[in-house]
């Protein structure tokens, strides 16, 4: 049985050590959630995520959701119970407006509370996640009506949401939508047609289900500018705003699939269903988008969530799994067989799944801080390199941080050898959730074209140089440090192949489109590399601050800079080699006619 | 419902034009072969693996193998028809030694069978090939006696065999097994013990199960000095050699897995069983390794084998699914979207699955000609190269290929968006199936250590001397080739790469054990990008060859000259980066106490 421990103290050095929030006492939400009481936060949750959430991780994937024949669909045992839980402690709320009854804490807390959600059990942190996106859009984009109605709800946790977008035909592709949205007399309009995978689409968890559909009111263009988005109850509120008549959706089959078996992914069926228009007409996207940008840190979280819990089980049969002796002789003489973590491939693949954890999470909280200044900050300047940061990183962490989380997931089930391919243990789990990871939300292809086709150029390049200057002031500031060298020399390198990347694909990629899409994978993967040198560079420094500041004695400190220097050694390497891939272009990859595969 | 095409036209180009084997002519197994001959066995072959076992492959993996309470299994619908006719075909006896029924064909024929019968049903396909390997331990290590009563039934594939290695505490570390044998005083043995991971243990496809198993004769040394290998039916032959008494074996539970459903992962209980000794008593260690050397290239084969079906649907899909306008301008403009193979980033991963196997392929295959030459050449210095090239290159063929096999077959499912997720397409299954080889017959990170610790340094370097030689060869031959330059010039730089990363080795890894076992992956990836760049070599002479040779009108060798080409640009910078890290040595690896994970 597989088991998990919240990173508390890793939080616990990126919040304080690292990110020093406690600058940011003077705005909103930040002023009323000081470290100690996110701290508290952050212990209970824990608690409830170790607790509650994880012991039925195994089981959801096991059961999996059912399907009766008159639509219903039941969650696997114990979810809803759990799902009570959750709500009567009000973590759905916890980030959430208190206009509409959410606790209001800065968006980095809740970053980290979804970390060990998903860690815990990804399938179950998908109802409230996919709860808190329909929040997200209904908060930016709704009536102060639709909001007064529907917030409350969600944010309680009493109702949860969906996102409604994908088609048998049309994926990535919005524009080729066929869902229809007839207007009627009363303002409300009545929505037809068919959406598939969608995730949480219906359960016994909640008495209603708010679904965030999105569908081309007749007549309107072609394309994705004739996108409408649009509120769907499960249940059509009667005037007080109960759950009353059963409207127009049901859940026509749920899909069988690799993994998350705890969510129901459901093929929604929709027969002149009432529906609501939220914010304008036509410009549905950009109200998805909303919704859309939030869920992709998201999964880039969960992509780093199974990298981190398959590692630490991991971890704990390497120390107990006794077989063969090290090669430099008998670690446990008086044992049978040495603990397999003291043979060096074992060690790797521990390390490189503990170095990209740490180097990982920082660059999310990192990036989170942004989402947060974004709202708060007082000062124009701040907000728009915020906006500019959270545009640029958000491909990067949902297709770097899932990538590499399946990658090293697989690595951990791997130490587990024949035990890791049996169900037993929940390796196997934890490969097959993390997949998903890399396809929903826009696969990480899309992420990469976004991130070289639109988010590079956006403003004359402003995000990447701010982030190139922020990496300059700080290769500058720190130019004498000794104790920081390696690590300042390795962001230099670094940093320097991603600029040359940068440069190349603005002088070749826009004289021919294909060589930026032939460059994107590699480019968004030596993004990846510096953003987290970068964070590990951050992270030594402030080890070596807290070694001063009374934290000698704390093998934490050691162990940190340690896993950096670990990084630096044994990932940096890969960044040339993304750099010549990004510098062949397009030629060889589109060399053969298509029918000639 | 995926499909699967047997690659012909690739089994022909490198028979043929690659290797030539028309010069072995003169040798016993290639004299009765010839090219036409073989060309008909791998018709015949490919339809029976598309029309028959394809079809079933989707089959096996929803349906799995059921166990009864009584212990007997059932195999998925259609396993049962499925082998009765490969059987009655004599496919399992192709290239058994004719004396015991077989075919007697070259081993590469039965490999290019191998790859298309896992591509079709890699499940189905464990069944012949555990009793392949059952009949190599035979043929190699057992008495006459044993040859004549289980060998004939073996290569018609009347009855099935298994190999039964590992015990819940020792998987690797086959010196802890406590399986016991007690000598009884007809000559026989009474095995006692459990076993677990056992492929094929139990089913319903044949009458009778001959289990390889090791087992500890009481009173032998502790240690792997004291395993002995023994032959168990799971019926007892009566005096005419047919199944007679039940044996004391049997199946306690099947293993729910990750993938391979359709075959039967057993956990097998032997109670005072009766055991024949295979070879003599103490060395059943190395009669094991006979089976499992075979094993390994067939494995190596099954990583290839899901890459290829993989690709050969995910190509079938990205021609198919409609969706977005290529970025350099509509190249379906009318129909709704373009297909997704005009978006260089799905092609970048068709491509890299496409160099990928066709360079696999041509090392495996030319791998498995020294397996033959081993076996027929007369000339002494021509086996002994052959014996070494097999030792040299099993681990990274086992290793390199399923890694590789993997992440393709991981990548296509990728081109399916979330309809690779589900189970629909069959895109999850290749996935699942796939990741079993990187485990079984010695995890990927045991073949590294193998090829590091005991390969390398094998009769003073001699194999891996020799390999360097035969690409020095080449490259002074050809050094004057413009056509052949981009390819030889590549050859030359990963070759010197991998030169360079040996002497490091060489100098190190003695010094250090823990440098080897810390280089030990990276140094068998960086060896197996060598292979395959110097398979690309050889195949990019023999189309320019088969150019000027009649083909010119032929589209197949411009498109292997294409393919070959995208291999170079974009394999090869990853060459560098496992170099590096090969260089790092154990210290970053290390680092850290077992107690700081």
């Amino acid at each position: 049985m597989p088991t998990y421990t919240a990173p508390l103290r890793e939080y616990r050095f990126l919040l304080k050590d690292v990110l020093d929030i406690g600058r940011y006492s003077n705005l909103p939400t930040f002023s009323d959630a000081p470290l100690d009481l996110i701290d508290q936060v952050l212990e209970e949750g824990a608690k409830f995520c170790e607790g509650v959430l994880a012991p039925l991780n195994k089981v959801g994937d096991e059961h999996g959701c059912k399907r009766a024949d008159d639509g219903s669909v039941t969650t696997p045992p114990g979810f809803k119970d759990a799902y009570k839980q959750l709500t009567a402690a009000g973590w759905p709320g916890l980030t959430s407006d208190p206009t509409y009854g959410g606790q209001g804490l800065p968006h980095i807390v809740g970053l980290a509370w979804n970390e060990m959600v998903s860690s815990a059990n990804m399938a179950f942190g998908m109802y409230p996640g996919l709860s808190h996106g329909a929040y997200a859009a209904i908060h930016s984009h709704g009536s102060d009506e639709l909001k007064q109605t529907y917030l409350p709800k969600l944010v309680t946790g009493e109702w949860t949401g969906t996102m409604n977008l994908t088609e048998p035909h049309c994926g990535t592709d919005l524009g080729l939508l066929r869902t229809k949205a007839i207007p009627q007399a009363d303002g409300s309009y009545r929505i037809t047609g068919q959406k598939i995978f969608i995730s949480a689409g219906e359960h016994d968890l909640a008495p209603n289900i708010i679904h965030l559909v999105i569908a081309r009111i007749e007549g309107a263009p072609a394309g994705t500018k004739g996108i409408s988005l649009f509120i769907v109850p499960k249940f059509i509120l009667d005037k007080d705003g109960n759950p009353g008549k059963r409207n127009g959706v049901v859940c026509g089959a749920i899909e069988e699939k690799m993994g998350i078996h705890g969510n129901s992914t459901c093929v929604l069926n929709y027969d002149d269903a009432v529906g609501y228009l939220v914010g304008q007409e036509n410009k549905g996207l950009a109200a998805m988008f909303t919704m859309m940008n939030v869920a992709r840190l998201g999964v880039g979280l969960q992509g780093l969530s199974q990298s981190e819990v398959a590692y630490q089980n991991a971890v704990a049969y390497a120390k107990d799994r006794l077989q063969m002796r090290s090669i430099t002789g008998a670690k446990n003489p008086n044992g049978p067989a040495d603990p397999i973590i003291v043979h060096p491939d074992v060690r790797r693949m521990l390390m490189d799944a503990k170095a990209f954890n740490e180097g990982a999470r920082a660059f999310a909280f990192w990036t989170a801080i942004h989402g947060d200044l974004l709202h708060t900050s007082p000062d124009e300047k701040v907000r728009e390199k915020a906006d500019d940061y959270m545009a640029l990183m958000t491909p990067v962490i949902k297709s770097y941080l899932t990538d590499k989380g399946f990658a090293n997931a697989t690595n951990c089930q791997q130490i587990f050898g024949g035990h890791g391919y049996i169900e037993e243990h929940g390796m196997s789990q934890f490969v097959r959730d993390a997949r998903i990871t890399q396809i929903y939300e826009g696969t990480n292809g899309i992420q990469a074209l976004d991130l070289v086709g639109r988010k590079l150029g956006a403003n004359g390049g402003r995000a990447i140089f701010a982030f190139f200057n922020e990496m300059d002031d700080f290769i500058h500031n720190h130019e004498d440090d000794a104790e920081l060298k390696e690590f300042v020399d390795a962001l230099k390198d670094v940093k320097a192949q991603l600029q040359d990347g940068t440069m190349w694909l603005m002088q070749n990629g826009m004289t021919n489109f294909d060589n930026a899409g032939a460059a994107s994978h590699d480019y968004l993967n030596l993004f990846g590399i510096t953003a987290l040198t970068y964070m590990w560079t951050l992270q030594a420094k402030a080890a070596f601050a807290a070694k001063k500041n009374g934290g000698a004695a704390d093998p934490y400190f050691d162990t940190k800079l340690t896993t950096g220097r670990y990084f630096l050694a044994r990932t940096l390497p890969d960044a040339a080699a993304h750099l010549a891939k990004v510098k062949t272009g397009a030629g060889p990859v589109m060399a053969l006619a298509a029918d000639a595969f």
